[in-house]
């Protein structure tokens, strides 16, 4: 695809809420708190049918949903596409890089197309920030777009189900301590967690990392900013750990990744320094032994495959909610 | 896959309708009037339904369909998945060159796997003239064959959905003077065109182009020729434009593309030469500024996009035609 | 996928069945008769269904089945596909090695991850003996594995298909004489089938093929074997023909195909040793002009494309079963 994605700028906020409605969900930046919480309240409501042994829901029949997948990514494409056929809705998976390039179909006309098909939602994951936005900004009024995905920019429905997941352990998130480890340059899934940190008011939220993975004026974003893992770590509530992205290293940003292990990888020692019954999260893949090791990942203070499963009541929430299903959640 | 494909040679009419009924969708050649405006009714059926919002009906519940893509095309896959989704049949995707050749699999063993699975219908693109013949004539009595685009013979139901586009706009088609404009050789979209127009007894039926992307003898085709563009253009009621097939030109057909644009590209200055109220029609995906400008491929004269939409209501009509679905369209 | 599979080694027979019920489906050895028969029981309701022209049933509606291909297969994925559709189950089709490995996640990482997305049953595929029993052993206790192949090692669902084609055209295996035909040495399906024969007391079982193609020690599996095709194929009222896994032999395992032919290759002169009601076998897809010759593979003995129509009934029959539908079969 030749066609260049304009930076995202500043967001007309209106771009994803429209009366008070979750129209598109691009970021979490403007979300608001009221929109947040009526999302995490609406996944619930999913989960808890789920954990009734009732998986599928017809609220979408009959729509289309199309996974635009400039980046592959098969995890994530997968949760969307459980999420939508759990949901009822017919799926098109779409991977766009071959088909739309070698004919010289320009990313618009991709999109004029889709339209015409009558799909209802595109999920759209691209490497470059502010791609979901260029398409939210440029689709037909009755189409909603969900970012799955742009480049380091946002990850809005990974920091959702990271907020649901705190949420259903810890409650309240106005008197914890959050901290996010590692790799904050390049994680889109930072970004978006810091910023539904603080639209929910987190008690206090710690970045941690080396000074060449962490963005420069990252305080800027209401964050205690430690480099030193074990000073971090001392009584927080929740550790969210960020998955070191190798493939997106291009420099010299860590000297090796056994030494990167010896400062910020998340053992059970350093675990101890946290609050006795904090929470260990991971977006997943994780690099074990890289930065957290097997016996933290796989132990009892890890909800990390909890993330996985709660992942899904989310994405329907927000598919649901974005496709404009009203009485969704009144069964 | 190693086996040759048969020229299509002189089509036996019965192979394609069988007691007035449309047994495969092969070609638009010797369809006849009735039948090819009995497609169009019944898609004009599912457009109206899809119109009052109902994208998804029940009329191939329990029925399989396989897309035999032997040639890759994400958009005709997609139209047709889709379609066949809309009637709620079980879709498969084949890529076929991988996994029949790899093993040595012949054409006709893969085919006769694929009616033992007891696949219903097969919609079949091949880079061969010829191919879906060749599969209709060698399938069991019970499945049907839809040709989705055999090399530069025929793709039928592009020519159905650009006849319904017409009636749409413009009604009856005998007094109308239509143009059909480009690559004339390489394009099996033009020749079912042409066959469609005809068969509808059009008006007038006009091609346009230079001497080295026309047939030989295509005047026999019941047309007029031109090679002045303005001259062509001039009072038409209807302007086909097609695709300058870059990738099936292996030999210097034109000078340029930019002398191609100067010569034959539309633009608004050249399309005001035709009638008031033409429309503009493209198979998409159009090469901008190689053969159509994009003021004219985005104006108000062009349909392009509704010829997207009405490919999915063709589709759905053809597909349960040759399903042999009585009461499709009694509802 | 770095994760080393370990072999299989003795399998416990509480792996696969509990409580007398089928629970995994993971290898022949160790099912037991009653087992074996239950599955070809249920499969002849599903065949007689489909006979009646009832392809699709809501038993599995809700249910998430994923297809874990670690080998690429498409003929193999598209019956289990098309089995899981026509029991109303969503599919996931993943291709393991892409996705998995790129991100540096191991096995056992994906196997979680798709027990938190609350799949409930794993096709697996995979080229290493073992890897179905590995994942069998490590997932989830509400979550069921059926082995589509792995290595050399079993092939389960096919020989399920071929008894169940067997007993269809000849009622009891006891007095039937069962040849097993070629390169058994690299076939799963082979060494599946032989199990099969003598779990439901087959009278005779032989097999036939070269020295260096039939295994050390064959004799132990309970069979006759053979290395001269005329005599091999004496009196037998079955031939299952095997494929020769051209892309398996690393060795010279045969002097040439043509010789090979010559030697084995299935002729009607050669079938003519065999009872005269004898019928002809083989999984596919068949090596024409090499095991076997067109003549055989398509003349009236074959039995190759109801094996292919059977395979859909037994898949169907073995996921109900793994999923614990107890009412299946009663309707």
């Amino acid at each position: 695809m030749s066609t260049a994605i304009p930076r995202p700028g500043p967001l007309p906020g209106t771009l994803q809420v429209r009366d008070g409605q979750l129209r598109h969900l691009l970021t979490i930046e403007g979300l608001g708190r009221p929109l947040l919480e009526q999302i995490l309240d609406n996944a619930e409501s999913f989960a808890s049918l789920n954990e009734q042994g009732v998986k599928k829901v017809p609220l979408l029949r009959g729509k289309t949903i199309a996974n635009l997948f400039f980046e592959p990514s098969t995890r994530t494409r997968t949760t969307f596409e459980l999420a939508a056929k759990r949901l009822s809705a017919d799926v098109m998976n779409l991977t766009m890089s071959a088909s739309s390039t070698t004919k010289g179909e320009t990313l618009l006309d991709t999109l004029r197309n889709l339209e015409a098909m009558q799909c209802d939602l595109f999920i759209v994951r691209h490497a470059e920030a502010g791609a979901a936005h260029f398409i939210a900004r440029h689709v037909a009024p009755n189409i909603a777009v969900v970012n799955a995905g742009d480049g380091r920019h946002a990850h809005p429905t990974q920091a959702l189900l990271d907020m649901f997941t705190i949420r259903r352990h810890k409650g309240d998130l106005s008197s914890l301590r959050v901290a996010v480890v590692g790799d904050v340059l390049h994680s889109r899934v930072a970004r978006s967690d810091i910023h539904a940190l603080n639209t929910l008011a987190t008690g206090e939220v710690r970045v941690i990392g080396p000074r060449t993975l962490l963005p420069a004026g990252v305080e800027q974003l209401g964050v205690q900013v430690y480099h030193d893992m074990d000073k971090g770590l001392r009584d927080v509530d929740v550790v969210m750990m960020l998955r070191l992205q190798r493939e997106r290293m291009h420099g010299a940003f860590i000297p090796s990744e056994h030494e990167y292990f010896q400062r910020y990888g998340l053992t059970e020692e350093r675990l101890a320094l946290a609050a006795p019954d904090a929470i260990v999260m991971h977006p997943g893949p994780a690099n074990r032994g890289v930065e957290i090791t097997s016996e933290v990942a796989d132990g009892p203070r890890s909800v990390i495959l909890e993330q996985v499963t709660y992942g899904l009541s989310v994405r329907m929430a927000v598919m649901a909610m974005v496709m404009g299903v009203k009485d969704a959640f009144d069964t």
